[in-house]
């Protein structure tokens, strides 16, 4: 069965990662003048990616995501707008400094110059050329409607400034792209003006024409017409740049591919202003794995996950856990059905190898499972487990996910569980044992009389304004073996206190606590009709020089939600440090 | 300007929401005959889609998930898999009872009957009949390899498998369909059999052959020659079913329809098992506002996005902001070229009106916004905001936003802001002062000697299985006027105790206060690298009988930003109470 499944995976050298591998045949047959040998990967999550709502990048953060880029390898990197504002212009600075790119180039964009103007007159071709980069994109109108509302002047004068632009930044020795915004609207609207802006750039020296759909709003079948027509009439490279307002952008993005596009333009995590960018992910996935075009370098192909999730991290906004490829879950099997199916014969439910991506499978462990699946979970684990104690194990589950734990997401708290009803060694009281907390946290305004600080009207409205001071302290009482301790530390906050408190208390007695930290805290309020007086939801995550791990705690109160996951987060991590060197436990990452 | 804007969102009588009205004019004209003028939407939400990680329904849950899709108008809601687990088969009993559908049937899902036995000694299929439906979908695999390794069985005995699982049920006197599992990659690899199994179906009388990309893997081109192949040999109804693991579910089903499907399967949300199931609500607008074909009743598209956003709380999963149409972010606008682009020609970047699916646009205030974006947003509150005001606001929330404040989705703080730069009538003292607040979480184990509670070894491992007492309490002081309060209340956490305490200083001066409530409480960790040392953002929702609003706190120390967003979300509430019958404040919700 092994074999076979391996066997199957292998599959043939034009498509490595594939499981249904008479598809590029089919492919191939279709259309094979058009379908390129490989593509160029432009990312624009740092310049049409930032306009994502709730996303706000540093220049610091703007220059680490640029080197994850770099890193996967993708060939343009967008770095911003320079002139548009300070942060892009840091950028740029800080970028021929700090930034060494292996891999790939990077693009500074603007606009074209303003109507009447010459080009050298022109103060954003000026802050083009002042980013000192090899590569410039400059966007243009490809409709007329746009041209005469929203830049007020005729389409004559709209292709002049891209012809003037182009030549401008040529001359100035710069390598151009030109992003056609609005073109399947401006091409559906009037194929002659926006095939004449094509022409203009290209006629300039532009070495790629970009159809944009700006709003989001095309759907494949006209992708591949428009495609199609226009790829006949351009002699440059041939890029697309999709937005999800339709749920296609990854979609559009392969079928222009087929129909000739060279170049695809999307941003890592689909980040964007409205539904988003394609998602780069997927498609550089689709196009390599499934396609057999080349994207990014194939040895890279395994950076896709681990760059999207590093990214997330830097511009600080949650993956979604479902997005394709790189989701945390899009490779979790619940199903009871379909976890003994993966077992036997794994393309049944995954499309490629997790692994090509660098992605993985898992069990996922909910009160839906059944004792099968906690054994096999079990087995994952190295957690010799009983028949009856995997029994107790399903019980307690349901018991505890109808209170409102959620062990999916909380591999340390599961496998203390699971660990527990297999014998003692994830017992609590194996380390020590709880005899009180408390935390109290005190604010007291400035008395009345001292100086007020000087602050805006508008923000006179606010708490934060008064001045006061705030503390907040814990103490613990514990006892490890026969020995009582009292621990009583200050914290930034009540979690903070207690975790300050808790390891002073300990800290003696277990000194690899030291390696431990706390990396992440979520709250989660689980039914919101009651707001605060419903039951929070706090998971917890803890790294040791190895790895993390997750816990969960569940209570009507924040602070003893808080307190659960803590000290589940600190046992399990006792346990880690005591099994280094056996199985599963030291492995898990 | 304004005349302009909504002659053009009129749309013609055959594309009502549509910007690109020649859009249709060139599908119909690729493929004329193809076009179904109508689609069956059949919903499996409460069944492929609750596999999603991460959810789990309890009965009501998906009964009230079943009133929402019968009020959207989707004509099959697949309810569950009645035999499969207990809490299906709960689920068709009271769906009998109490669920009183107006515009949807509803589906019973489960497998043929198993090798080897026949169909009226099928535990299964009786489970089905059971389920008292008038429908049943039965799901049968369509890959002769899946029956070999999988089902462990002959090809011929999964095609009679079929034959007498259809013909048994239909004379019971059930509609039958077929989801042909593993459709895609069965017909790749064997297009005979899985051809065999579909004319088995249609000859025994199902009256719908679904074809099922189950693992997610199918490319647009390949949808689109096989849909067109089987759709020539095929005389029953013929739907699709597309999971979204290579980020094209809803292309691909949009596809298939040009092909000549007439069922389109998926969940509301995309909800579903790895990367989801299409995403029914981008299906059905895209296929009724942009192809012109009929998917539920045209008046009823408005609900598209409020059904999205109920479903959403019901099956209490955050719903992706990005997501295509009904996302909160699907229409909102950042950039400062688009929002001012926007006022003049929104299809600039808006591919449809946005109420067509009841959604809505807004222009999202961040530290980006320059005066303009300022002003346009205290024009849309009826806030009087002078320029040099306009200018404080924007340096205001820069700075605010630098330390972890996000105004974008927090309104009640932001009007409260933007009032208090107007003039005062936003001020927190207006309505009181703050003299100190403390809160105290206290737990204490029960006295050794005291009888354990009976555990299960698998709890052993976890704090709260530890028998104790937990006390939670707050004071405040609070200044009214010349009045001196000082209230003790406690709760059941620290923000819900200091809620109390609050209520209790203020409440017999604002009787008001009764009709508020807090309706969600969310904490985020904003440095994630310094674990609960780092900076935390807490979002409140505060609802009154007219509508909600958000505040936001932020702080190093939990409690003081619960504390600042609770203050918030009070002042914003007395503020909008006071100014009843007025404009702007009165009308938010």
């Amino acid at each position: 069965m092994s074999d076979e499944h391996h066997e199957h995976r292998a599959g043939g050298p034009s498509s490595p990662g594939q499981r249904h591998d008479a598809a590029s045949a089919h492919h191939d047959a279709k259309v094979p003048v058009e379908l390129p040998r490989s593509v160029e990967v432009y990312d624009t999550t740092l310049r049409d990616g930032s306009q994502q709502e709730g996303m706000s990048l540093t220049v610091d953060d703007k220059l680490k995501v640029a080197e994850q880029l770099d890193h996967l390898g993708v060939a343009y990197i967008e770095g911003g707008w320079p002139g548009a504002n300070p942060k892009d212009d840091e950028f740029f600075q800080r970028a021929r400094d700090e930034l060494k790119l292996a891999r790939s180039t990077l693009v500074a964009f603007g606009a074209t110059r303003r109507a009447g103007l010459t080009a050298d007159a022109d103060a954003g071709l000026g802050a083009l050329l002042a980013a000192e980069t090899d590569v410039v994109c400059l966007v243009a109108k490809a409709s007329a409607l746009q041209v005469r509302v929203a830049l007020r002047t005729t389409p004559e004068e709209a292709v002049a400034m891209v012809s003037d632009s182009v030549a401008f930044l040529r001359a100035e020795g710069r390598r151009v792209m030109l992003d056609a915004e609005h073109f399947f609207d401006g091409y559906r609207a009037d194929p002659e003006f926006a095939l004449a802006v094509l022409a203009a750039a290209e006629a300039a020296g532009a070495e790629a024409l970009v159809l944009c759909d700006t709003n989001g709003g095309t759907l494949p079948d006209a992708v591949e017409e428009t495609v199609s027509t226009v790829r006949a009439r351009v002699g440059t490279g041939l890029g697309v740049h999709f937005h999800n307002d339709s749920g296609c952008a990854v979609a559009n993005s392969l079928i222009a591919v087929r129909c000739g596009a060279t170049q695809v333009q999307g941003c890592v995590n689909g980040y964007g202003e409205r539904a988003g960018n394609a998602d780069l992910s997927a498609t550089i996935a689709n196009l390599s794995l499934k396609m057999g075009v080349e994207t990014i370098p194939r040895e890279r192909l395994e950076l896709v996950t681990p760059v999207a999730r590093h990214v997330a991290e830097v511009v600080n906004v949650a993956l979604d856990p479902q997005r394709a490829y790189v989701g945390t879950a899009a490779f979790a099997h619940k199903a009871g059905l379909h976890t003994s199916a993966i077992a036997r014969l794994p393309e049944a439910y995954e499309h490629i190898r997790p692994e090509l991506v660098g992605n993985g499978n898992r069990v996922v462990v909910s009160e839906l499972s059944g004792r099968s699946t906690i054994s096999l979970k079990a087995t994952e684990l190295g957690i010799d487990l009983d028949s009856a104690a995997a029994g107790e194990v399903v019980e307690t589950l349901k018991r505890l996910e109808h209170e409102g734990y959620h062990f999916e997401v909380a591999d340390g708290s599961l496998e203390l569980l699971m660990r527990a009803a297999a014998g003692s060694d994830g017992r609590l009281d194996r380390f020590f044992t709880i005899e009180s907390y408390r935390v109290t946290t005190d604010w007291r305004a400035d008395p009345p009389g001292r100086a007020e600080r000087a602050v805006p009207a508008a923000e006179l409205v606010h708490p934060w304004s008064a001045p006061g001071a705030l503390v907040t302290e814990a103490t613990v009482k514990v006892r490890v073996g026969d020995e009582r301790v009292v621990a009583t530390a200050e914290g930034n906050g009540p979690v903070h206190a207690l975790d300050q408190a808790l390891r002073q208390a300990i800290g003696p007695f277990f000194p690899e606590l030291e390696h431990m930290r706390l990396t992440d805290y979520r709250v989660r309020v689980l039914d919101t009709a009651k707001g605060t007086g419903a039951v929070t939801r706090v998971l917890l995550d803890v790294t040791d020089a190895e790895g993390s791990w997750s816990t969960i705690g569940v209570s009507e109160n924040v602070i003893e939600s808080s307190w659960e996951a803590l000290v589940d987060g600190i046992v399990y991590g006792l346990l880690r440090a005591a099994a280094v060197g056996t199985t599963s436990i030291s492995e898990r990452s």
